[in-house]
């Protein structure tokens, strides 16, 4: 059965390029490959978020930091596994950990790397960060320099 | 050359689907169709446009209600156009124009049609819409059951 894309236009040229793009990009076929990127926090990020007045000692930032160490090295290895449960896949598979402001990072990776498209979950990188900055998601899909695109955990699966 | 796809991922199991769905469908081939939706307003969204607190004339809805038609035909034409010049490409196209609001009608033909991703310019629908209901490709997002790439015309290109 034929999947169906949706291009929705309007009487922009953006739209038109976006339907010119999607024809290009999206149906071709050939050799694609995929970066993984995970961005972890810079240590100092940890250092205001006591909220007291008092930095947080050596020890505890030293935890939170193998904590984090800890959480990339599962993200990696989740990834890794999704890569591989797909063996018919004609893809290869890079993996990168970057520190720093994960929308600066993400947007900076696009342009270095020079990828053609940038994939993301609709939320992620928390709650609180997502309040107070907005999301991650919707900061690259104003940015990033390639088309970006935004995947949402379908509703009927748990998050 | 490989293309380089890249796929931003944190600690959730959202951002996990999306190098999962990304795996699975962009780098897949296979039969896609590529369906081109325009969306015109409805009729009467046009009356409060005046701000008067007069309504427009019948004669001057009309005239508004033509050229509406006219710019439809136009961007259908210009799809076409875009989609004719790819002689290469696999991929069979549908048209069609509906009424009523883009995000609505956007989000809802994603369902009806059963698509698996939908492809957006990243601004459009005018700077005054965006400007108080924020912009359609954001709204979609959001809100379309299923993947949404939003594409933005690179700067080097003129708008």
């Amino acid at each position: 059965m034929s999947r169906k894309i949706l291009v929705a236009v309007d009487e922009g040229e953006e739209s038109i390029h976006a339907l010119s793009w999607c024809l290009k990009n999206v149906v071709s076929s050939g050799k694609i490959t995929v970066i993984v990127l995970y961005v972890m926090p810079h240590r100092t990020v940890y250092a205001p978020m006591d909220g007291t007045g008092y930095l947080f000692s050596d020890e505890i930032v030293e935890s939170i930091e193998k904590h984090g160490q800890e959480v990339a090295e599962s993200v990696v290895k989740t990834a890794k596994s999704v890569y591989d449960e797909m063996k018919n896949v004609d893809v290869d598979l890079e993996i990168k950990i970057e520190r720093g402001d994960a929308r600066d990072v993400i947007c900076d990776a696009v342009e270095k790397l020079g990828c053609y498209m940038l994939v993301i979950g609709s939320h992620g990188y928390g709650a609180f960060k997502r309040t107070f900055l907005g999301s991650v998601s919707d900061y690259c899909a104003h940015n990033a320099n390639c088309p970006v695109l935004i995947v949402k955990k379908p509703k009927d699966q748990s998050l």
